[in-house]
């Protein structure tokens, strides 16, 4: 291995890269890692020795509080290559705040800004024939920060891992879904740890969302955990809902993330003069509003699945579809915001963050 | 290392004890681990090879699930040496039981009890030099699952590992304690994942609890996350209320773990004669019997803790300090439990299990 630094980080570099081995066609969503990650250990009292090195295993005490407490929080980004070969970032400046904030609510200490842009774009550059080209084609980013400190006593970790790791992928979901409104189950509570990446948050969703597969759906819409009369969001994306010519979106709280996408989506919709309202969004309207013809569309809108129209939903055992819209709000944002993320069009919002 | 097998589990001895090493008078609770730990993959559908082997680190992908999306879940139990040195758990079926119960909810596979059993069993024999006899002391032993399968795709691992590590404790708190009662952050909503032994759910109480320790309390008393009335579990116990002379307990819910120490105190009070209410609990009636003078004790009942008394409570900025009794119930269940779990009196319950 070739051994070399930048200002702050030292890097090992692979022998050979796998990008050979690596059938780009045939891609299932975060199986396959780049040839390089990223990782920097915190310890008595401070990260230390940011590294770059071949993606491989770690070696970590089976007591390490991450698989005891769940201390581990984390982000979703991806990097994107015009025809040009040039490669991008879309709003990274969010991730590295978010990350920070989803890590103080887990009592993890903070990653510094500095050293995660460092990180990142040393590693996006050195893994820059990873990211192809092409619809629906990106590097999907995968920073992250766990516990490492062994010892099963039920307090915070004193030392932990950040990560970065890099996956090629296509498409998240590869056709319209369907969902289900919850009833029963739910992701988060007030005062809980809803609004940040918790590793934790996910797990608690698959059992009822393999509930959901049974019947049929590809996610949950989540509600509130008091009374399910608010629509929340999907748990892997926020939600939208089109009323007439209006989009209704939950307000950001406690509960539900504030998703990179959703607010490109809501700016995006300002600029192009369509009336948004982040608020609270009633079960019983979206129903009325299916059976008054007046909800013309439901779509999640996250990092991995961009914009995902929501073709169907359940609610009390009743299924209610949604006519495809010549002038579909979800095609419309999705066309925007990936001509913004590839290079296709203006950044009247210096969205874009090139890497170079 | 010697290699042999019991009728399922793989077995490899450490050469070399390290017991010598361990200051047993000054240990922090679950910093030292035995000699010997166990370990057992999920993958293609079944558990696989279960192994004992000396305590020692794990590899696993940076990928594994349980870094990105918290599918983990444990349990806590206790072996105990009486003064004859015979070894004694404590109602283990009752871990083996809801250890499945806790990965159900998670989406993970249940692990087969006669496996757990054996594996508790042979573990506890091997290292039995490691329990030693004499109030306080005990080894504790931590169950755990969690995934294992390289992918940052949003969805259940399909590889996990199973893991039993063992740790010689003394008491958990030292002497009584000062909880806070939560206004504002929740352990858990309706639907969620509160009375699954998750990970995640550990995690996410370390910043509140950070908050009211800065304010000199070692504990939070969490309430419902919708309205913060009801006293529900102090997340590493649950807690009771003598309330004149009825003991009073947030009953079982999806919000609640079915602690184990729990429902023994339950069973001794009524076998005591002594009035148990397993009901919702308002904070304020407890409140107003903290200020009428009804209100005798509080204390929590959990497997690290067993019963720890609770000599102040704080709501809305008030703290209210309880008086001794001369007949405590947490001394007198704590004398009950512990006897009966160290073999000093019968055993009417049947709760005690003998390693032999």
């Amino acid at each position: 291995m070739n051994s070399s630094t930048t200002e702050k980080i030292k890097i090992q570099k692979a022998d050979k890269s796998r990008i050979d081995q690596v059938d780009f066609e045939n891609l299932v969503f975060g199986n396959v890692f780049s040839d390089h990650m990223f990782e920097c250990d915190y310890k008595d009292g401070s990260w230390q020795t940011p590294t770059i090195r071949p993606y491989g295993s770690i070696t970590l005490s089976p007591a390490a509080k991450v698989f005891h407490y769940g201390q581990a929080v984390f982000e979703g980004m991806k990097a994107f290559k015009d025809e040009d070969g040039k490669v991008w970032l879309f709003r990274p400046d969010q991730n590295a705040k978010r990350i920070n904030k989803s890590s103080v609510r887990l009592a993890i200490p903070e990653f510094p800004e500095e050293i995660f842009f460092e990180a990142l774009t040393t590693l996006v550059k050195m893994d820059r024939d990873w990211v192809k080209s092409g619809e629906g084609n990106s590097l999907y980013i995968r920073p992250f920060v766990f516990a490492t400190q062994a010892g099963v006593g039920a307090s915070p970790s004193t030392e932990y891992k950040f990560m970065i790791l890099m996956s090629p992928v296509r498409a998240y979901y590869a056709g319209d879904i369907q969902v289900e409104i919850a009833e029963h189950y739910s992701r988060s509570a007030n005062g809980g740890v809803g609004a940040a990446k918790a590793a934790g948050n996910y797990a608690a969703q698959f059992f009822p969302t393999n509930l959901a597969r049974e019947k049929g759906f590809q996610q949950i819409i989540w509600t509130d955990a008091s009374n399910h009369e608010y629509l929340e969001e999907a748990g892997t994306m926020n939600v939208f809902f089109r009323v007439n010519d209006t989009l209704l979106t939950a307000p950001i709280s406690d509960r539900i993330l504030d998703g990179v996408t959703r607010k490109s989506v809501i700016a995006l919709a300002k600029r192009d003069n369509i009336a948004v309202e982040e608020r609270r969004v009633l079960v019983s309207e979206i129903v009325e509003a299916s059976k008054n013809g007046s909800l013309k569309e439901i779509f999640g809108a996250g990092t991995a699945a961009v914009i995902s129209p929501i073709n169907a939903f359940s609610f009390q055992n009743t299924t209610h579809n949604l006519e495809k819209q010549d002038d579909s709000y979800a095609v419309k944002f999705k066309k925007e915001l990936t001509d913004i993320q590839r290079n296709r069009c203006e950044d009247p919002f210096n969205w874009r963050f090139e890497v170079v």
